[in-house]
Parts: structure tokens; sequence; C-alpha cells
């Protein structure tokens, strides 16, 4: 199947970051047609700062930089899933994986509280 | 910490689905504010469906629902993490995950095929 990315209006396609050997979903970020291109060449995470408007080398000022094993695309060609070996926490907090809140367990009412 | 969804402009958040047994990522998909709530209160996933402009309860139609087993929110807020026990395959094609085509693997030129 040939991949011809779906954009949405800003132009970003949402990218699921995975944890290559852990499988843990460590986060969700965009790309732009540039940041894509970028990650393809030099086989790290680039995605489209949503925030501060420009393209974003994860990992740059931090050093925790993603090196890519696997990239997916979904059947509808509108989600990437980037299976990465992380040099770091994905996190700006610290934290491995940006997922450490817990809203909701198993057999227990809805919750919101800090995953230790 | 508090939960407040961070809702895009159409009101919907991404989910990323991912099996709690296996770890594989099934699915992207987008809540509002009432199938997150539909969700939290039946313990299965519940969607909006963009293409169809409506409440889509997962597995409705083909049997395979998905049974919420944790949910995380993410560091800012505006990405779910939705672990489920699966009835059934979550794509449409029949296929476990929705994220079947591979795009790239390490050490290879980028390529566009199916993953069997």
């Amino acid at each position: 199947m040939e991949f011809i990315p779906k954009f949405d209006q800003q132009g970003l396609i949402p990218a699921i970051v995975q944890d290559a050997n852990t499988r843990q979903v460590l986060m969700l970020a965009y790309m732009n047609l540039q940041s894509l291109n970028k990650t393809l060449e030099t086989r790290q995470t680039w995605f489209w700062s949503r925030s501060r408007k420009e393209l974003w080398h994860k990992g740059d000022t931090s050093g925790n930089t993603q090196q890519v094993v696997e990239i997916y695309f979904d059947c509808d060609s509108d989600t990437l899933l980037v299976l990465v070996d992380p040099a770091g926490p994905a996190c700006h907090t610290g934290k491995t994986s940006c997922f450490h809140n817990l809203l909701l367990k198993q057999d227990c009412e809805p919750e919101s509280k800090n995953e230790n």
C-alpha cells in the first residue's frame, strides 16, 4: 500500500511514539511534511511544535533524542506509529512517558491522580 | 493532577488505544466530551466518528468491543491513552491493529508496503 499521508487542515499528522523495546507509549506529537521528511532522512524524530510554531527535533535541548526503529501508518493514512529507541525520558517532566496521569482503572471509580 | 481535558477546536481529543495485554497499539480515534463520558460510564470505548459525524460505540456492528482496563492522560491533558482488552480485531480490515502498513524499518531505505 502506497503511503500518501492525509494531513489535516493545519498540514499536520499525529504521530504516536512507542518504545520499541518496552512497548510503552511515550507521547503523541504532530508532524508536518517537512518534519516527516527530516525523520525519514535522519532516523530521529522531528515534529512540528504547535505551541512554538517551529520545527522541533526531539531531544535537541534535552539530549533525549529518539532513534527511529520502525514507522507504520494506519488503514486510513491519517496517523503514524513511530517505534523508537529513546536516549532518555520522553516527557519534559523527566518521566519516561508523557502518559503518567491515571484517569481510570478497571473496577475502580473514575479518578484523577498522578501515577508514580 | 486533576484532569481537565483540552479539546481541540472541533471539541475532540485524540485517544490512542493500546492492547493492555500485548501492548500493541491498535488504533487512534477521537473522543468528544459525550463519548469520553460514555467510555467512563460503560467501561467500553466510545468515540466520535469524524466521517459519519456521530457517536460511535466501537464494536457495535462488528462485535469487536474494547473493554477499558486503564485510561491515562498526558502531561498537557490533550491526549488520552486507553488500555483495553479487545474482543476482536481493531481494524475494519480484520487486522488486529490499524497500524499494519510499514513505512520505514531501521537500516533500510524508506519504503511503503503492507506488513503481513
